[in-house]
């Protein structure tokens, strides 16, 4: 088998089919023998029959006395049936046998004793009372056909049909080789260039949740021959081989060519977002993958072409994933000729499913994480428009999601508290935050996209914060506005200040470069308030068009010398450890439409913000900001 | 803590609120901290946030040259810039860290190298093709709330997020203690009175399900100071005590009495069927629960108030079951002042669900071993009406049950066979048999609750099998008539036929005890047919009346003594090992609406009715079938 095919990039259709088939000829995995105590989950390798029936022998159903039935013929009220004790009735128990001879259980509460005789006052049918051989399992009959997965009641129903032990297919065993001079393991020192490794360990548990298990070697460094060997050794005693690539995949990327060395490569590429680079191929009849390394790309393939092969080896089909329709927030362009697996957010806010698109970089795994469901952008489409209708795969359940509080708006590192307390209070109930700045908060609310939306927009006529925005964006949607915080807004600069920034003048400097914030975010408002209060041109400003979307980002690119300079909040230049020259305090709230303010979630929410003194002590913690209004309802209509 | 309160029998509601009660008044389980690469489903015991950002170093997001943007101000295809290699221009590949000092990457594709120069044709702007650090993750950032329900994902965003650990709740323990004098393990040679211990096993299961773990105790015998010595140790390092009850209640449960001298009793009786007996108590502040010994009641009461309480321990609350609305197959009493869980089976079979209940009994773990949901029929009703819509609560998932081929009529060996091919041969599909005999199985056509339907049913007039049935009483239905095989009908009787049984007039004599099958199986018509022929009255023939449901059901009431001889086949009688006299050999065939003829789970199972050599094989060796018609239209309309 050294037939080398390499085609390149095929459609995702394309590349289904041939490995679909190819897992089809798949023989399922070996059988072994376990106890079936130890069986659940498991899944039958051949048909199981009872051994013995259950009851396997007469057994009365009731607390009473065993009797011949014919000797009770004709009794009634009018003419008592007498039974001698030890004769013709025997006390027995729920599930003692019936001694031999008897045929019938009446029950202790329908005989009265009168020395050594019982009196009976009805006549007994034959087994009347009596759970006879076989009533639950008869010997030979079909417990579990092949195939099946074992559950709790399956391991009941092997037991009581005389079975100890039950033949199953063998786990699927993966065999995961890391790879990649630069890649590390968790808990390394870390030095620029360095990856943590842990895709192994994300398609690890996902192989456990389908049923296999994976053996993992240490991380390989790009030497071909190195690798070659692994995956030999792999080869022999697996039944899967995963190679997972380095990121680096400039000049070091030896996996396609070590697999058609070693055997047939059966799809190279697919035209796939993320997840380009993968590789299918089968050494020896067992099945091979190279893994992209940028783990959103590791984790969209191994789902897409290692889920039903796993199944597959156990003698399964995968289940279905639980699909639902929504609308799509904002506007989705995407590439024609890929399909793209676009990861969303998905809110039920006024009983509608809402999507909205989380971010599409294939190195940001918490893309994945935050998301609650993948949206896939056919290859023949160029995307999705605003409030169009998208299938959604979901990741989490549906329970969950309606469980979920939408928070959309702007960002304060007290969402991130509030989320915590909620799950930490109320098991249930989630919250989930996208930060598009506060007038993204306020269109949310208008589009019923959110059920609160965090804001501290400031009006320069009037000098008020958020209410006039409300009663001009809002007018029509009954609400409260709730005061959540006071917070201290300022520029963010490295430590000690080095190049010495005190004022909104300084930021037209040569030697500054700025870090701003997205259009709409309330810091963009009070940024670009400040400018226009000095006459400062903003296209003077060097990186004024470079934007973060959160503080704790403004606070990073300065922490990191992507810029000088930029404005936030007290807190998130603080968790940096970095300085700060307040500028202003502003007040942040929260809109609540009315017609979420009775549900249970939020209700919780409410009494936490109001009540919970642990959540008010987290947030003095975090530094820089005042409380006295918090839970306040400001303003109302 | 000896009070001791015994609250006898409550209703459901009622012992659902005090328990509910007490579960929110316990702690989570304990804290401990595990490797995060072994996570996978347990419950964070704290929030966890970022301790390094991801990237933690400004990545190179392409192949290509790291550069200063500074230095490509102005380029365009007509004023190029020149950039001198290891000065202005250093190559990188995708995650190498951007040297010190450099700002942006250019694509290896956007540039063209003369000597020691790279030529770029457009300007860059800050930054432009890196990953800047936190651009995944930032440092600070919460990744996972307190109470979350790891998965794979969370685990590589904990590894990405610089954790190699993570402080998750301790698995909830379970101690387990069966009891009972003739209780006994699986496996152990078995006496009369012998109940083989399978609940704890079957609990241990569910617990695994739900995140606990099962410590079990051995076997105890109905002595109440062994048992209380094992109770208070295991009290020492469990979360959870649970005592099962032997079946035998009648003299010697001392479980109730123990559990009051050692704590409080909440609940003690609950008015439920299967499951009345329950007793939920609280010992040193740790819950205990007195479970039930039949099976079934074992399984609904665990299910009931286990649950609840291993998620509440982790920080969960457990997710809803899945729900749908079904009609019933037909009527079912209930009695007043109970609830009832109704074992039932589920089909989808002309688009909507039908309920059909599968047996009663709290000893048969079967009936919720092949039942597809409960349902609940409240304290409140006496039953539902046949075709009434009612709420089933699903064991399986709805996407099983819609790949599930539901055949009810007349039992024959051969659909367990059939069962297990199809599944065998496509994972996918699974056979689903409820036997309602011959006449059940046109009325189940007839109200479109079944896809196929097995029949012989002889009619008299004709001397033909099936069709004229088919004519009078399925005249409007499209349908095809196919022979599945040809079988022989007679006496089942002990081996040796100790009562020389050889004519059916021997069914009248004096010693001899009939077992005979329900009104409406082709068994009970070929019975009466022969009867009639000979002017027997039924009503003379000792056992007439009592009726199993199956062929399996008649073999074992003949093997253990119920009866000295019943109808049936051969393979039934072979099976138990019986002997058998003929009486006539009759034709088997499936009845299959021509709607259900295209379903792809029906082609499947008729290409294995018609094509499979090794289907075949096993039947012959079963023994007493001709296939010589297998597959073959008998007749259509």
């Amino acid at each position: 088998m050294k037939r080398r095919i390499y085609v390149k990039s095929q459609s995702l259709k394309e590349a289904l089919k041939v490995w679909s088939e190819y897992i089809a000829s798949l023989p399922y995995s070996d059988i072994e023998e376990i106890p079936v105590s130890e069986s659940l989950h498991r899944v039958t390798a051949e048909a199981v029959s009872a051994h013995i029936s259950s009851p396997f022998y007469h057994a009365s159903a009731m607390d009473g006395y065993a009797v011949r039935f014919e000797d009770t013929h004709g009794a009634s009220e009018t003419t008592p049936v007498k039974l001698k004790l030890g004769e013709q009735a025997v006390p027995v128990n729920t599930g003692n046998p019936l001694p031999e001879g008897f045929n019938a259980v009446v029950m202790v509460e329908d005989v009265h004793q009168e020395g050594d005789y019982i009196i009976i006052n009805e006549s007994l049918t034959p087994y009347q009372n009596v759970r006879t051989v076989g009533e639950d399992i008869v010997q030979t009959e079909l417990i579990l056909p092949e195939n099946h997965l074992i559950r709790p009641v399956d391991i009941a129903a092997l037991l009581a049909g005389g079975h100890t032990r039950v033949k199953v297919r063998r786990k699927p065993v993966v065999g995961v080789i890391p790879t990649g001079d630069e890649v590390v393991e968790p808990g390394s020192p870390l030095k620029p260039g360095n990856i943590i490794e842990f895709n192994s360990r994300m398609i690890s548990s996902m192989t456990a949740l389908w049923g296999g298990e994976c053996r993992r070697e240490s991380i390989t460094s790009d030497s071909k021959e190195i690798l070659k060997d692994k995956a030999i050794n792999l080869l022999n005693y697996c039944d899967f081989l995963v190679i997972i690539a380095g990121s680096s995949v400039g000049t070091k990327d030896h996996t396609p060519e070590l697999l058609g060395d070693l055997g047939e490569v059966l799809v190279h590429g697919v035209n796939i977002k993320p997840g380009k680079p993968v590789i299918l191929a089968s050494i020896n009849g067992k099945p091979v993958m190279g893994l992209p390394g940028y783990p959103v790309s590791a984790y969209i393939t191994y789902e897409l072409f290692a889920r039903p092969l796993i199944y597959h080896l156990q003698g399964l089909k995968p289940p279905s994933s639980k699909l639902i329709k929504a609308r799509l927030s904002r506007p989705v362009y995407s590439s024609l000729g890929q399909t793209e697996f676009l990861r969303v957010k998905v809110g039920k806010v006024a009983g509608e499913f809402v999507a909205s698109p989380v971010g599409r970089g294939a190195g940001a795994i918490m893309t994945v994480q935050r998301a609650d469901g993948i949206v896939e952008i056919p290859e023949g489409s160029e995307g999705f428009a605003q409030n169009e209708e998208v299938t959604v795969r979901l990741l989490r359940s549906e329970e969950e999601i309606e469980n979920t509080i939408v928070c959309i708006g702007s960002h304060d590192n007290c969402l991130d508290l509030m989320a915590n307390f909620l799950k930490k209070r109320h098991p249930l109930y989630s919250l989930s935050s996208a930060h598009l700045g506060s007038m993204g908060g306020i269109v949310a609310i208008r589009q019923s996209q959110a059920h609160i939306a965090g804001t501290h927009l400031l009006d320069e006529a009037t000098g008020e914060y958020n209410i006039p925005y409300i009663k001009r964006l809002l007018k029509d949607v009954p609400l409260v506005l709730i005061n959540l915080v006071y917070r201290m807004q300022g520029f963010i600069v490295k430590k000690g200040n080095p190049k010495n920034i005190q004022s909104v003048e300084d930021l037209l400097r040569d030697d500054i470069t700025f870090i701003n914030r997205q259009a709409g975010s309330g810091t963009r408002v009070l940024t670009d308030k400040l400018l226009r209060e000095r006459d400062i041109d903003p296209s003077r400003i060097k990186g004024y068009n470079r934007e973060e979307y959160t503080h704790m980002g403004i606070a990073s690119a300065v922490a990191t010398g992507v810029a000088d300079v930029g404005v936030g909040i007290l807190t998130a230049a603080q968790a940096l450890g970095l300085d700060f020259i307040p500028i202003a305090k502003e007040r942040y709230d929260l809109i609540i439409p009315k017609e979420h303010l009775e549900r249970p979630m939020i209700k919780a929410l409410l009494d936490i913000i109001r009540n919970d003194t642990d959540f008010h002590k987290a947030i003095l913690d975090s530094g820089g900001y005042d409380i006295s209004d918090i839970g306040k309802v400001i303003y109302e209509q």
